[in-house]
């Protein structure tokens, strides 16, 4: 089965076999067949239907003797409208690792249910190279993020419910940092005001509605070893500031116990396979932007405790999105990447040539030279953190062997294989040669990855180093008050804490429209957040949308089930 | 195991077990090995971990051939603060049918999340007549709710995008029924001003949250018989007028199709068992005042085609419960129930005889003798419907003899026999004796159902036929505004719905106060609300919270996991 080109549309289709009909099609295994490819026992999974199921904390205990197996982290160039491939790509190179022998996992990010109703819904990768059950994936699935809007809301509830009676904590009703979410595209929730309607509904005050996976307790979740350092997290959350300026911690709320039970069951991981029914580890799924854009790292350990390969993604290009998950996540989970692998597509690197969207049917050698830059630079970034990379050359039907032998030419300039893949086509078939090579990386043993900056570095100074060394900033402006907000955070014991910058992910600079490798630009740091809980301090520079709006016609319009009882529309 | 009896205070307590105690003792049997209880085999249901499961539509689709079973229906004398144990005998009765060799399966109503964290949360039952996994059912169970949630907010983002976009549909702004929900106990929702911030967050207005159980699209769930039928009421929701008064409805917005795809798998039954390891359906869950308070209608179909006897519950007393169950969900599903238990305790007859809750632990036969008034009124409202009934006697610890013997003397004088239980202590082996007095009032074949009142008889005339007949109010006050408001919508098509009377449990009157049997009292009619989509229209009579709110010191505050990982401070 061929499958169609959605990315750019019906008149490049090659057959009329989407995404869905593809995943439809699978033949997929039983899960408990899919556990016993990692060792696992039927006793070992909770079984959420025929396939899906969770790892049991119990089992997840008894991991953590083991050795950890090798961390394929799997990142792409600046993204464009073209579309880049890396789930796709990193659901091929899991594949592709099977085929030739290695137990591989595949992990990555669980889709948030409310965008599904605005646009049409994302398939966990696409093609040939895909994770199934796509639908449930992409609606309630195991609950998890139920589970986090719930906790969220009720540490919001106890916050309004403690100043209702009384106050004790002297919250200053002006100074709520926390607000409440809803998995939902809904933009007059944004910004709104509570309390009204008398005395036995509280005291009036404004706050607003962000969607569920801009939730700290999102990012919580995903960065947490077990439960007992997810309750100890969840209480650190600072969701408000006293008259006179002293932080109050859901702990103070007395909301942490009850927030953990909410998120016991979540906090366990999410089997599921390939289309090639091979194992895939899909859990935790917090925003690139305000959070570290990463599956969980508990899902990562266990994958990692239970495979001799796995292959995970991180949100955005790899200078939001690598730069996080090696400085955030791998910081804070104590993970150490054998090797990276950066896609390209000849199309993504043609737009950032200078291409415009509609021309890109057509071949332009010259473009994808010049569009290389963007690649080379983020080539450097990944060479800066000690960690070996390949470039994976995802192909597109169209691409041309002139416009090919120009990319491959400038990697082997620069020092690095780019490989074609055509796992898209073919599945694990088509990124044998990437895996093979991959595994020639992490065999060398290479690795020598290290963070970008220390833990003692000054917050200041941190944003510095990532906007000037990652983005190539020429210089970081701080708005006024934010150098002394971050001095506060630090007398307060909290200038440890690593940094996310929250900035467009279409640039190094913050300007969306700068493509290619921009240079000298200066980034402006508009607001900084503490995330104390989760463990990392914001630095936003640009406007970021934490709640999303629904479109004129959104997908829900034409959502619905058809005669077999199947869903159409979401996709 | 001697359970303690929680209901009263430690004072009383017999030994050390409580309830969550009998329940982790639970020798569960495997969730597959209850379905086979049923006849279902494994591809029959959808596993959710080892002890939950969903019954499939594809085997619920091949279950409507088959005859249905008999239908029993417990019910109640007007709750107190006493107790009286309807959930614990529904689930007593059910375990000693199957003990006497009868199929029986027990059908009752999911909890809702929220409620667990301001007070403690309820079992689903008590001492040895429970239903497990208790704590999960207090909890996320199978998602259910979340996925109501998710519909019903889905439905309310599509609205305020409308008006967003252009308001093709000119929805009056300040005629905006559909407010949105939250499984929480949060008051500071039930009343707020959304769409602040400026143009690209839409249009003020001022709207609220209700929590989950009291959306219609709970009622909906419940009512459905199958996936069309959910969709079709899906559609009929109303959720605005126009500038000209005309109805919006769900269909109208084109919300129907995806609320439906959210709602897929939450209208599968839930199946999960007794402590003696018989089925039990747990499915839905709607206010019994502003909704009808039931279990859903599919999973009672479900049980009846799959068991002899099914033993159900409804929300509230007799006066309430049953003729909702009766008159709504009995009149649009087309049963018809084959007997009624109505269950009292010494202690709750003794509170509505006037004797106040710190002194029930005194004999006090005088006083039970008085509150019979309240047992002999619904018995006689129950007769009304032609559904044979028993009295059962949910035994306390501290009932005297003398006390049960003038509690039995009245119902003999009656002609209903009153049968002592004790299902809490012993469970079903202490249902015996009620469990064969059932049967043989089913084998009889007395019954003949028939509802109060006509679909054809005019809304007003419906409410005034319930409140004299069944609450045996002398008069029936509308407030201004409200017959009107019914004829437009006897106007509009919907005079032939039932009527759903929100009024205080804990009278016949309006008057919580007014325990015993109250007559010639005034019933004042506040608002009425059409549930186009559920199928009912709502008469409000008194004040209705349909957001609760956490108490100065909520349950929360002591929720947590012990070293165990076992969930502490829900019960």
């Amino acid at each position: 089965m061929e499958p169609v080109d959605r990315r750019y549309g019906p008149g490049h289709a090659r057959s009329m076999t989407t995404d869905i009909q593809i995943a439809r099609a699978a033949h997929k295994l039983p899960i408990t067949d899919i556990a016993a490819k990692l060792g696992l026992a039927e006793d070992n999974i909770l079984r959420y239907g025929p396939d899906k199921a969770k790892i049991s904390h119990q089992t997840l205990d008894g991991l953590a003797s083991r050795p950890r197996g090798n961390l394929v982290l799997v990142t792409a160039i600046n993204p464009t409208p073209a579309g880049e491939g890396k789930t796709t790509t990193t659901v091929g190179l899991g594949d592709a690792l099977n085929r030739i022998g290695k137990r591989a996992t595949v992990c990555i990010r669980e889709a948030s249910l409310g965008p599904n109703f605005g646009m049409k819904g994302g398939a966990a990768g696409g093609g040939h190279a895909q994770i199934v059950p796509m639908e449930e994936m992409n609606l309630h699935f195991t609950g998890d993020f139920h589970a986090i809007t719930a906790a969220h809301n009720l540490l919001a509830a106890m916050i309004d419910n403690h100043i209702y009676w009384g106050n004790d904590l002297d919250i200053d009703t002006r100074r709520i940092t926390w607000r409440r979410v809803m998995d939902m595209n809904d933009r007059a929730l944004r910004d709104i005001v509570l309390g009204l309607g008398g005395v036995s509904n509280g005291f009036v005050r404004q706050t607003g509605f962000d969607i569920t996976v801009a939730s700290e307790v999102m990012a919580i979740l995903c960065l947490s070893r077990d439960l007992d350092d997810l309750h100890a997290r969840l209480g650190r959350i600072v969701v408000a500031y006293t008259r006179d300026r002293r932080p109050v911690t859901a702990r103070d709320l007395k909301a942490d116990g009850a927030m953990t039970v909410l998120l016991r069951d979540a906090l366990q991981p999410n089997l599921v396979q390939t289309l090639e029914n091979n194992p895939a580890l899909v859990h935790g799924g917090p925003f690139a932007n305000i959070a570290h854009g990463c599956n969980s790292v508990i899902a990562t350990d266990a994958a990692l405790r239970l495979s001799d390969y796995v292959v995970t993604e991180a949100g955005f290009g790899a200078d939001l999105g690598a730069e996080k998950f090696l400085d955030i996540k791998c910081r804070l989970a104590g993970l150490s990447p054998a090797a990276a692998v950066l896609v390209a597509t000849v199309r993504a690197l043609k737009m950032n040539g200078g291409v415009a969207k509609d021309n890109l049917g057509t071949e332009d050698v010259d473009a994808v030279r010049r569009g290389c830059a963007n690649l080379g630079r983020h080539i450097e970034n990944l060479r800066s953190f000690g960690v070996p990379l390949v470039v994976a050359v995802n192909h597109f039907h169209g691409d041309t062997s002139a416009e090919i032998a120009a990319l491959q030419d400038y990697c082997s300039r620069h020092g690095v294989t780019a490989i074609l893949c055509q796992h898209w086509a073919k599945g694990g078939a088509g990124a044998e040669d990437l895996a093979r090579h991959v595994v020639t990386l992490v065999e060398k043993g290479q690795a020598d990855f290290h963070t970008l900056y220390p833990d003692s570095m000054p917050l200041w100074q941190k944003i510095e180093t990532i906007c000037t060394r990652i983005h190539r900033a020429a210089h970081v402006e701080a708005l006024p008050g934010i150098r002394a907000q971050l001095e506060t955070w630090e007398a307060e014991g909290y200038g440890h804490l690593p940094v996310c910058i929250a900035k467009t992910q279409y640039s190094f600079s913050t300007d969306p429209d700068l493509r290619g490798a921009p240079e000298g630009h200066v980034i402006p740091v508009r607001e900084v957040r503490l995330n104390a809980g989760a463990g990392f301090v914001v630095a936003i520079c640009g406007q970021i949308m934490t709640m999303p709006g629904l479109p004129r016609h959104p997908a829900a319009e034409t959502i619905g089930l058809n005669d077999l009882g199947q869903i159409e529309g979401l996709f």
